[in-house]
């Protein structure tokens, strides 16, 4: 998780020396975060027949934020909370994607996750460095309304996606409908209706066997 | 460009019948917007092989909004700044994505891309639909700080990508380097020191040969 040893995007290609120095370091970080789009995830895409990853995923919460705001059972600042789901991610640069249902890759999840928030965060100018961890901080402690709807489209966006493949990670080995509405739930704390909405859906999926019951099957 | 005669992405797994019909609306356009995630650019990648999509280039001009907002000569609103790259580039979903230094294609862009932008926002519920496309031809008309500012942020991206790319699109059989300063000085528009930075590249990536001179070489 060392910034000083690892190579950076812009070292393929040096930026012309005489730039203004801020601008440059607010540049190196712009094009570092192009890696965001090489971070794959479980979903699978509901328009063609690969996996997501991560920079679409950040765009289609981004969408989801302006379109389903109304639905946040607290205001919230509309702006601020797509920033939050635009950047949420931007720490898997160099942690990795952790799957949702995979709880041993999430045991040091959170140590691997602040390293690389210094790291990648760390290429911009002090003030907007700060800015942006805190903004991190934000999404992560979900205090605060937009912390928490920022997080239900995080959790809603790939249960649609299950939703359009039938199945998708819902079909983890091991994995149960009851973990997915577990793991789902925290939908709830930000939105009642978008919820209910989800639980119809994770429902639907297990009644028509796209996701396990406990019982074992007759 | 009748959205009666086009399949929707939710179709192939309709969402259940007792969904508030609103939500329905919301949920089915924002299944159908996956679709951008499939609409190939020009541009290549800094962090991969290969070309980049239109979801992953809408993400990326939004970190640039939240990065170099600064760098606008007249103030802009953050917020709204960024749903407009965010959305700039939907109608592409249907419309396809018009290559910037494709002229031909360029001729009936404005009337495809119309027809398209009353496709896809037309799935919202129609107060929605009404906003998308006010905020979609604000973008395309360039009058406010805003839109000119988000243009700007659309023409700079690739080109850090081509500068990365050492040519990239910049190489395109026929584009000279006054071509794509021409093509660029957009970005003039919005800002002045992101203007002289993106001249400097372009200056900088003529003089290694990425982008050719108009003068026949010796």
């Amino acid at each position: 998780m060392n910034a000083e040893r690892r190579n950076l995007l812009v070292e393929y290609t040096p930026l012309p020396d005489d730039l203004d120095e801020r601008l440059r370091a607010q540049l190196t970080f712009l094009i570092e975060v192009d890696r965001l789009k090489t971070v794959l995830r479980q979903s699978p895409l509901a328009a063609a027949d690969r996996r997501e990853n991560d920079a679409e995923h950040s765009w289609h919460l981004a969408m989801m934020v302006t379109v389903l705001a109304e639905h946040a059972d607290e205001p919230i600042d509309l702006g601020r909370t797509i920033e939050l789901v635009l950047l949420h991610d931007l720490v898997e640069i160099y942690a990795g994607d952790t799957p949702l249902y995979d709880s041993a890759a999430g045991v040091d999840q959170q140590d691997r996750e602040c390293a690389a928030a210094d790291a990648i965060f760390g290429l911009l100018p002090v003030d907007q460095a700060r800015h942006m961890r805190s903004l991190w901080d934000e999404f992560e402690e979900r205090r605060t309304p937009e912390a928490r709807f920022a997080k239900a489209m995080d959790r809603l966006q790939p249960l649609l996606l299950n939703w359009m493949a039938r199945g998708g990670t819902w079909r983890t080995p091991g994995v149960l409908a009851d973990d997915v509405r577990a793991r789902k739930a925290v939908i709830g704390e930000a939105s009642s209706s978008l919820w209910a909405a989800g639980r119809r859906l994770i429902d639907e999926g297990e009644r028509r066997g796209w996701a396990r019951s406990a019982a074992p099957e007759a």
